[in-house]
């Protein structure tokens, strides 16, 4: 955020606090900062003990309007701020019916800091400042009042419940209704929304939190994108294995992660006097199938991929939708490699993942982030200074030499080793790392991973950690919000629909069906007698990518007319003629 | 077992007994039955105190031929077996030394029935009767002693261990012979050999007993099995879902696995309070996925399939490789439909089951059962006459209509209704149910489901449960075992190798297996050194079904000499007629 915004942002803050005190007088104002996309305010309305919060004194949403102009009329008469310091005594005098502020000097007061009261107007707030110079600099159309939220006083559950007032704030008016617009446009395109609107996936609390179920039509896409993995492992070389979700305790404490990753992991169940544990990752088991037979050079590197099953523990209130599940499914893969061929994989394993993000139309939102350690904090990373050294320049290289563009960060490695995480930007505006690429020297330490070198000499492998598409939930949840479940043909649940015009058609249009279906297109028949007009209008709310209409002459002809849901009308043309078109943007994933 | 087949057996266990007497006389006899191939007896070698088994006192499988010897020499000497009553008294003297025998006398005693003793030549047992009349009937070369095992007295493990000899008896010496090639043969064929030798799949005690783990061969087998089961189930007008491995508390008290099936289902986790099972089954999920919008009578037949995570508790010792685990994938699926639908569609299941069972070769050893319940057993059967009797009268017309053979068995249904079991016969020659089709009444009443019919009425559907070609990790076992590992040309892991004669034809070899990598065939380049009569060797070995030979001859005339594993040389033929022959073996499945 700009300085001089964060400064209009937190003087607005301001004058929400002048506003809500003129409009509730007993109101006891508490803290009100500047945040991402404007500012809020905690007020506590109990004040005169008529209720326990705002919403007990009638306070709501339909009540912003009225502060925001009250706001406006305020801003009038405000020109800059005044700075007063006060002594604890002067301080302790002004607020001293209001805990929250008494809270805040004695906390001041503490740090050794001066106490500075900020006037503007006819309002005073004890604050440490950091405001705009002149209020004439802020354009009144420019803010707006957002909604109203429960929030607990200094963000800790044992406290009491404040009301919290948040505003928008940006530069310009046009800045605002920008950002507004992204808004609703995020709302429309949430995966959660439009996978229960189009029947993508379905969460049910019967069954479980955190554990989504894909419908008939989110199994379709599933499917698409299992075999695009698959495919795309085959070309660069990977074996298909498939281990199972459970792990034994050695197998876990042998890893490393009951000692690293047990606050992720779910309790053990107990078989037999022995514990299992639900995997939360598959590295283990993919290097015990490495180890079940002796390894030569020549059989490097060995490249193992699975759709494997992921479990991780996460508390109810951070589930959410196919983002934060307790169940995935991840593209996995893992690979191990000579210490020589360690660059050359890994530039593979780059260029894979850019193919990767190409055929799911994904590159123009993705960036890379090349993270490294802090070879400062010694805790945090395994301690071999020469390993980390030389596998950060390897990895370094390797990302020039095929011309990445990449941001570089300290401080964001995994435990074992320095990471390439793909970044992509949500419907938000924000970046999230939807996976990554790692290299790892510590897992074939703790496994004892050897292979016999050409010259007989036993040598340990590197491993490298991959995801191809990342969890097939996040991708999918990322993929609906993308294209606002407007799929790709290739990756729709239903290409194409046939409607016949009236009934005198249905001979025809189940002839057609039936040769779509034949050549592998998910077809639909709408032999329903609703107008054209309707089934057309469904089609497209419905998201499918065609639909074809036939009407009398369609028959005559022997042709059908193609309806696009991007492009509308796009004329008569043979079946054959339509099959190939079909075909080609299936194989060109468009 | 015949009668008289029976009298033999027994009457060897009695010849055994007095072999080892002659052979060890401190040894005490206790209890030696016919058994399905033959006979054993067990016996006490610590009479004397010199050591606590047979293996102290330095006997094993090496003194069989000796004991045989003496049986043979004994048997001479036998003519038949003379029944004597004796009174309690002189039972007990008569075993005084032997713990065992006092034992059985005093359980005899208890149960009213009089003490008999059988001699034959000069031995004499404690014995119930069931011999043969005539010695002179048994063929001394129609048995033969097996092995030698450790036994508790009356399969106790609280008990001693004493020392079990097992012999193999038949009528005549060829029947032995064919009994002895065809555990042999099994012996051959066990999928738990024949993975490792094939590197199918792996058991690795770390990650977990009873969780085993695919092996990128067994993998592409696994993947072949779900294209083919999903395939079939799109053909049948199936969709696929996909649900997870976990499932609440709640969903499991509703269906009532909790009640009736606890005892199969691991500890559950917990997770913040609630607890999680690993399913047992996955109807309870497929009834939440159906119930998520309403449902009318157009939308039914409603057909889920999934290839869905099982878990069953096993015991550490019951468990066996691909056959007996703790965790496995079902190509399972549930169908709801109106009571008048019911017979039609389960018509179609035992279609689809033929028409799978037909795809992977198995037709010729798979019998079917019709297993209702038993009527007089209220408490085994979900207890409504009228139900049971339309289920199962109108299971049998379906069976019927289709023309289907199969076994009535009364007493063999599920809790909740008649099932059709699936029997394979297994290398050992015995009947595996593999896996069923069930009619279930009960489930659609425990979760409250209903669709609307035609006149606006809620009805309850019925629900059909049934897998498609079984569990995978069974029918995999099974296939190992029936196809000996030498799978049919769709289901190998490798379809075909290259074999270039020397160096000189690595370009053209190198060609070819591209050109077949690019056909979408599963194809290997040998370019070692080794010689092509080792090469002929080692594709055979390992099974893979097609090898190509090319030499000098073949690069002149842009051809290939195709190698069957199973049908030897089949001459020259160009590239493009082998892939049409490769295509379409595939395509047929044979």
């Amino acid at each position: 955020m700009d300085k001089n915004l964060e400064h209009i942002r937190h003087s607005l803050a301001h004058l929400l606090a002048a506003a809500v005190l003129e409009l509730w007088p007993d109101t006891k104002p508490t803290l009100g900062p500047a945040i991402d996309n404007g500012f809020y305010y905690d007020f506590d309305f109990n004040a005169d003990g008529r209720g326990t919060d705002a919403e007990q004194r009638g306070i709501s949403d339909k009540d912003l309007p009225r502060i925001e102009k009250k706001m406006r009329e305020i801003l009038k008469t405000w020109k800059s701020f005044e700075k007063q310091e006060v002594n604890e005594k002067e301080a302790k005098k002004t607020y001293r019916d209001n805990p929250y502020k008494l809270e805040l000097i004695d906390e001041i007061l503490k740090k050794g800091g001066p106490i500075t009261f900020y006037t503007s107007g006819e309002f005073t707030d004890l604050c440490r400042g950091g405001h705009t110079e002149n209020m004439k600099d802020i354009d009144p159309e420019s803010f707006k009042l957002d909604r109203i939220a429960g929030a607990y006083w200094r963000g800790d559950e044992k406290n009491a419940m404040l009301t919290r007032i948040y505003g928008l704030a940006f530069n310009t008016k046009d800045e605002l209704e920008a950002y507004e617009k992204q808004v609703e446009d995020a709302k429309k395109r949430d995966h959660k929304k439009l996978g229960k609107e189009l029947d993508l996936f379905f969460i049910d609390e019967e069954v479980g939190k955190g554990l989504p179920m894909w419908t008939p039509k989110g199994t379709k896409i599933k499917f698409e994108l299992e075999k695009f993995t698959r495919d795309l492992e085959l070309k660069y070389g990977y074996e298909h294995i498939a281990t199972p979700y459970l792990g034994s305790e050695k197998l876990y404490a042998t890893s490393g992660h009951l000692d690293h990753y047990k606050s992720n992991m779910y309790a053990p169940i107990d078989m037999e006097g022995e514990k299992f544990y639900l995997r939360p990752m598959a590295c283990p088991h993919h290097i015990r199938m490495l180890l079940r037979k002796p390894i030569s050079y020549k059989d490097l590197p060995v490249r193992y991929a699975e759709i494997a099953d992921y479990n991780r523990y996460e508390k109810s209130g951070e589930l959410m939708g196919m983002i934060r599940v307790r169940k995935f499914q991840l593209t996995d893969a893992h690979i191990f490699v000579s210490p020589e061929g360690l660059k050359e994989e890994f530039k593979l394993v780059c260029s894979l993942i850019q193919e990767g993000l190409s055929g799911l139309g994904l590159l123009s939102v993705v960036s890379y982030r090349f993270s490294k350690r802090d070879p400062k904090n010694s805790k945090k990373y395994y301690p071999d200074d020469e390993l980390w050294n030389k596998a950060e320049s390897m990895m370094k290289q390797a990302l020039d030499e095929i011309g990445l563009h990449y941001k570089e960060v300290e401080n964001e490695a995994a435990f074992y080793g320095p990471k390439l995480d793909v970044q992509a930007l949500n419907v938000n505006g924000k970046e999230d790392t939807i996976f990554t690429a790692q290299i790892d020297f510590l897992l074939p330490e703790k496994f004892k991973i050897e292979y016999t070198d050409k010259d007989g000499s036993k040598k340990r492998p590197v491993m490298i950690h991959r995801s191809a598409i990342g969890a097939l939930e996040r991708t999918f949840a990322f993929l609906i919000e993308h294209y606002a479940g407007a799929f790709p043909l290739w990756l729709s649940p239903v290409q194409i629909r046939v409607l016949p015009i009236s009934e005198t058609q249905h001979g025809f249009a189940k002839e057609v069906f039936e040769e779509l279906k034949n050549a592998g297109i998910r077809a639909e028949l709408d032999d329903s007698k609703e107008t054209l007009g309707k089934k057309i209008r469904a089609f497209k709310t419905e998201k499918i990518p065609y639909a074809l209409v036939i009407g009398e002459k369609e028959v005559e002809a022997k042709k059908v007319t193609l309806e696009s849901r991007d492009k509308g009308n796009l004329g008569q043309l043979s079946i054959s003629d339509l099959l190939e078109k079909l075909g080609l943007e299936i194989l060109e994933k468009k």
